[in-house]
């Protein structure tokens, strides 16, 4: 698969089936992962992968948790329109079904103390090529952090020492749904030319 | 190009030639910044394309005195061995040759206060995509931070609101080495199965 393709068709997938995954479809993953970039090329991250039910179990619960706390309480703001609907509707569907999902692949990030978001540039990428990779095999991803909620409860199942984070946490499996490009602001409003403000638009002229 | 093949070949290309980087070029890799996940589809990222030889060069001597104050003091610990000092070598040289890059593109994120590792998280998998995006181009990328010592100045410069952090700095331009694959510990070594510390090896075997 195209390398364009594959970055315009990885969205959410949040309907996935509890089918297993091989390990060498993980591995596959993987590694796509580790060839992205980190400071000093220090490569401070660990991958998680968990596919117990009991351990998706409690996952899970901590999940849901988090997303009635937060998503669950603006749900009449998020599904104002027919976009925001949809997005719910799915999203809900991960945090009701989550440890259905055959396969939790969790990235972990030394941060050594209080992460900032350039520890995030330290594990991010690597997600990112994850996730794509994921796509290029067929298999459905989408980046979630809402078990951080219960960072230190995850760390203690998962046994992670002190000193790393668990940045996100990707559900992987194959997809119910289609692949397909997410919606998204058109790039014209967010590029800014020379500074702050200066945008243009892409037959050259520029922008309000 | 096929999408393993740009992940794989996605290397940090620290000596670029100064020949100038056409506009649809760079509204390619931004296109395919903003196909990335963000929490709530929120896509809090702007992008900042610099070409102005005079913000170039301010940002560039930023970046040196950033670069001789951490990773100058620790030449000798990084320069061990020969990758160690490959890598300081050209580093070094973008350091000294940053503002003949012919593009600047910062990657900025709101974040509303101060940063954490989610913050990465709304951000960094676009710039992935970004630098995947260039590398299916032609183009070489990097991925800095070192600009960040001086965040308040740069800020000031391209004139960023508050509420929002550039979370880093990608020089991009031609190449003038070749793209391959860079070093990378085993991913053996940063896999854990269900517990922290439980490795295996890919054929199966359980690991150390």
């Amino acid at each position: 698969m195209d390398v364009f393709e594959a970055i315009n068709t990885t969205r959410a997938m949040r309907r996935l089936k509890p089918d297993p995954v091989d390990d060498e479809l993980i591995w596959k993953v993987l590694e796509a992962a580790i060839r992205a970039p980190s400071g000093g090329n220090l490569q401070p991250w660990s991958f998680m992968v968990i596919r117990d039910a009991e351990t998706k179990r409690k996952i899970g619960e901590w999940y849901l948790e988090a997303w009635n706390a937060t998503y669950g309480r603006i749900k009449d703001t998020v599904t104002a329109d027919a976009q925001g609907t949809r997005m719910y509707s799915s999203a809900d569907h991960l945090a009701q079904h989550l440890a259905e999902v055959p396969v939790f692949i969790i990235g972990v990030v030394r941060t050594g103390g209080a992460g900032t978001s350039s520890s995030g540039s330290y594990i991010f990428p690597a997600i990112q090529n994850l996730m794509l990779a994921a796509r290029g095999l067929g298999l459905g991803t989408t980046l979630t952090t809402l078990h951080r909620a219960h960072e230190a409860d995850v760390k203690e199942l998962l046994g992670v020492p002190e000193g790393w984070e668990t940045a996100c946490l990707i559900p992987m499996g194959w997809p119910k749904g289609k692949f397909g490009m997410g919606a998204r602001r058109p790039v014209e409003e967010v590029t800014h030319w020379e500074k702050w403000g200066e945008t243009k638009s892409r037959d050259g002229k520029a922008g309000s």
